[in-house]
């Protein structure tokens, strides 16, 4: 049974509370929606309930009291407990359908946000079809700095007339908004990116180290090759870093090393040896294995330096 | 002895008509500078000599005629005979010192642009001072459409003030320039730019290779991932071609196997290893042994798809 609403707020839910999940949920609250927030560390959504958000103690419970559901989570297992666990989305939109929190409008949409599985994508849209809920996937680009001035890239997979009917939300927390195909099909999108960013990083790092050893001031060095052929995001945002030594994290070499596993995987799938992919990922490997696990990415340049002495 | 001559015109040697040093001469005609040209293969320098440029026979021959002088020729070899050899730049401009061609300045400047070993390049520096003749290495990159259209980045090095001497020379040919150091690094910071491209040409064609495996449409999978953090000259301009299957060569394979070879050269004599260089060099010897030594560089594409029977 739908309740009758302003014709654009609605019931959000939002799963997932940490720096990106935070700052997005943050825009949609902002936006005048009504917001019923879940995390696994609660403290995490205090400042989004100090917004007026509402506290929900299980993924179920917020799937019982929304119509539109967002998740942004860590790893496909955290995502796979969040939809399919005993206390989840799914198991909570069942739930409802059998009579609880009647008069609510029942769950519609579900959008995973977090880098996750192509493969679970399609798994989590197969088992919300059965729900009558529509599911899409929709990792970002963009980082912490993307979501907080909501200038994220958003890749989307899943049932056009759903990714019509969530543009408008979309829209409060990125810039760059495109339906790339049916489900699964935004987090493969998002899997070819890190796969491009791990050759411009490995590129980027070896020329600086490059750079180094033949005595050129690397400052310099990037000032010339980043305008042309050679140019990057990385080596013209991550270069100047790397050069003033500073390893801090813009995106943890954890979470990259995450992604490149997921690219992997699904590379196995399909029998595809990707050589530059694999050896990009066994060099963060190592250097995480070195304590730099939460290191920014652009350590890979340590890594490299490490493994010829420097 | 110095001819009096125009402030800022002079008679200029250039080695090297090839598609980049004819464009590139051609430049310097049209600013009005007396051109003396020399080529292996004397048929390419017809339209330069059609625009007024005097035809030598011999390095050594331009060498005695002018006071600036640029080279640009294939292989490093090609330099050292250019240079070194029994006819070369420097026989003739030590026989000039010996009485040839009075009456005409003597060779003040040469300028090697030819992407070449950092090595030579601060070998035939050494040559030169002996000579008192100043020896700038001054690599470019922008391919035949930047030197067409005069807007080369030039990576310089040697002495700071043949450098500022040489100046108005340089940009009448390119748009970029940059003095990089002493003798050798315009060299080095060229192979550093190339390291960089082997990086960002491989996460390029493997992103476009897993985007195609996985069904998605690559023109949109570009459209996407090359506007934010992952996005490089590589992926927006070389990434289109590959989705057009159009493989016809910006810059040919065999020419970049050439750089790498260079760079590879020189980490070796530095003890640096650059695991992502060495994987993209041995790549694209695969695929040169394969017929595709004079297809684009985006060819890698479809070495990586070849290597996965695709």
């Amino acid at each position: 049974m739908s309740k009758i609403q302003n014709d654009s707020l609605q019931r959000i839910g939002w799963i997932g509370a940490g720096v990106m999940g935070a700052s997005m949920a943050g825009h949609l609250r902002a936006a005048g929606h009504e917001l019923y927030v879940y995390n696994r560390t609660r403290a995490k959504a205090d400042t989004l309930i100090a917004a007026g958000a509402h506290w929900c103690d299980s993924p179920a419970e917020v799937a019982a009291r929304v119509e539109t559901l967002f998740t942004i989570v860590g790893y496909p297992d955290d995502v796979s407990a969040v939809y399919l666990g005993e206390d989840g989305v799914f198991a909570g939109a069942a739930r409802k359908r059998n009579g609880a929190n009647a008069g609510v409008a029942a769950l519609k949409t579900v959008i995973d946000m977090t880098t996750s599985s192509p493969d679970l994508a399609r798994e989590i849209a197969a088992r919300a079809t059965e729900l009558n809920i529509a599911a899409l996937d929709a990792p970002v680009s963009g980082g912490d700095v993307g979501a907080r001035e909501a200038r994220l890239a958003i890749m989307v997979g899943g049932d056009a007339s759903a990714f019509a009917g969530s543009k408008p939300l979309f829209e409060i927390l990125g810039a760059n908004i495109s339906h790339m195909g049916p489900a699964g099909a935004g987090q493969a999108t998002k899997l070819a990116n890190q796969i491009l960013v791990a050759g411009n990083m490995i590129g980027a790092c070896e020329a600086l180290l490059y750079a180094r050893r033949a005595g050129l001031d690397p400052g310099a060095v990037i000032d010339v090759i980043g305008k042309g052929a050679a140019g990057s995001w990385t080596i013209n945002n991550l270069g100047p870093r790397i050069v003033a030594e500073d390893y801090a994290p813009g995106f943890f070499i954890e979470h990259f090393i995450k992604d490149m596993g997921l690219a992997l995987q699904e590379c196995e799938r399909m029998r595809l040896e990707l050589p530059g992919l694999q050896l990009v990922r066994d060099l963060y490997e190592a250097l995480a294995k070195h304590g730099h696990a939460r290191s920014g990415t652009q350590a890979l340049y340590l890594g490299l330096a490490a493994m010829n002495g420097l």
